[in-house]
């Protein structure tokens, strides 16, 4: 059986726990709260990951897969959500690589610290101007690649979709207004009709 | 015949100049100057990448790939350098997106603004401190990693470690000092000294 140390309200955590749910995958869930610091105890970095993140998944036999989207393509291997064609695999690669790069750093950045931290980020005051910016630099290009086009890649729903969704359908909680962006939030609307689609609050049971 | 738009001082792009050498692979390079806002302009926002960066892979047939870590995916699918094992391939994976979120956004762009930008960076020296702080960070988990095995991944050279060369064999010039991280400097020697191994300034013939 798979284990997930996360999060609940983690967009990184939550594309692994849709994922392991759509694949049909059990999996048992450790509670990880990175407000307590309990990502950065000496246990942890030991034991699970050095890097002091959540998520990671570790496989029955014990071995463990920290990054997110590291984790997402184990877990679709060999799977429709992660093609096999030479191209297409690196194009689904692309996205999520700029999922992290380029999205995540400030569209989920954002909403951890108005959301989670103390005084809606006060803090980092100066730093949203640059988030907020960024982040729509970051709609920009998803929009107008999912103008023409129904999926970021392979012309289906693949683990880019997954990536990009966990943080973009939360994006309003980091102070982003997706009306400007229609291709965006029909996009947002053909993830969340997926077979097998689960909120961000869903566990299993 | 593949085409590199890329530019010749940016880690990213040099692996993979890199790893182009090490398969075998002849390519064209068209220089785009990122100081002089080439990958800016409508045409390149327009034609050749939305995101505004380099490096991007052209195939023969005109396909593009940005994100310099799923082009080294696209070139290794196949060669011993992207392995197979759908778990060390994660694995692999694992690395180089470490690599895009936990080290390159400090020990690269500290390089940048250091070496590139006008006045060392003065303008950003608010941010020095985070930088530094964060890369070394980044250093530790390598150096715990790498005092334990010769490779980041698979046990053996594999795109992980072109990826994370790049900027760290040049992280002095973002003002990060190696001594504290002797496992990590036998692993710059042995990266330099696999076959076919060249320098950032190398470029084809």
């Amino acid at each position: 059986m798979l284990t997930l140390y996360h999060m609940q309200e983690s967009g990184n955590c939550y594309k692994l726990r849709l994922a392991m749910n759509q694949l049909g995958e059990p999996f048992d869930l450790v509670d990880i709260d990175i407000m307590k610091g309990e990502s950065r105890t000496p246990d942890f970095l030991a034991r699970i990951n050095a890097n002091g993140r959540v998520p990671v998944l570790r496989l029955a036999d014990g071995r463990l897969l920290p990054e997110s989207n590291a984790a997402l393509c184990y877990l679709a291997d060999g799977t429709p959500l992660l093609p096999d064609d030479r191209f297409e695999r690196a194009d689904t690669l692309r996205w999520m690589f700029f999922e992290q790069y380029s999205h995540e750093p400030y569209i989920a950045v954002a909403r951890f610290w108005r959301v989670f931290a103390p005084c809606g980020g006060a803090s980092k005051a100066d730093r949203f101007p640059e988030w907020m910016e960024r982040g729509r630099d970051a709609l920009s290009v998803m929009e107008r690649h999912l103008a023409e086009r129904p999926w970021l890649a392979a012309g289906r729903y693949t683990v880019a979709d997954i990536a990009l969704y966990a943080y973009t359908h939360v994006a309003d909680e980091g102070g982003f207004d997706l009306a400007p962006y229609p291709a965006v939030r029909a996009w947002l609307a053909r993830v969340a009709a997926q077979p097998g689609h689960v909120p961000m609050s869903w566990r299993p049971s």
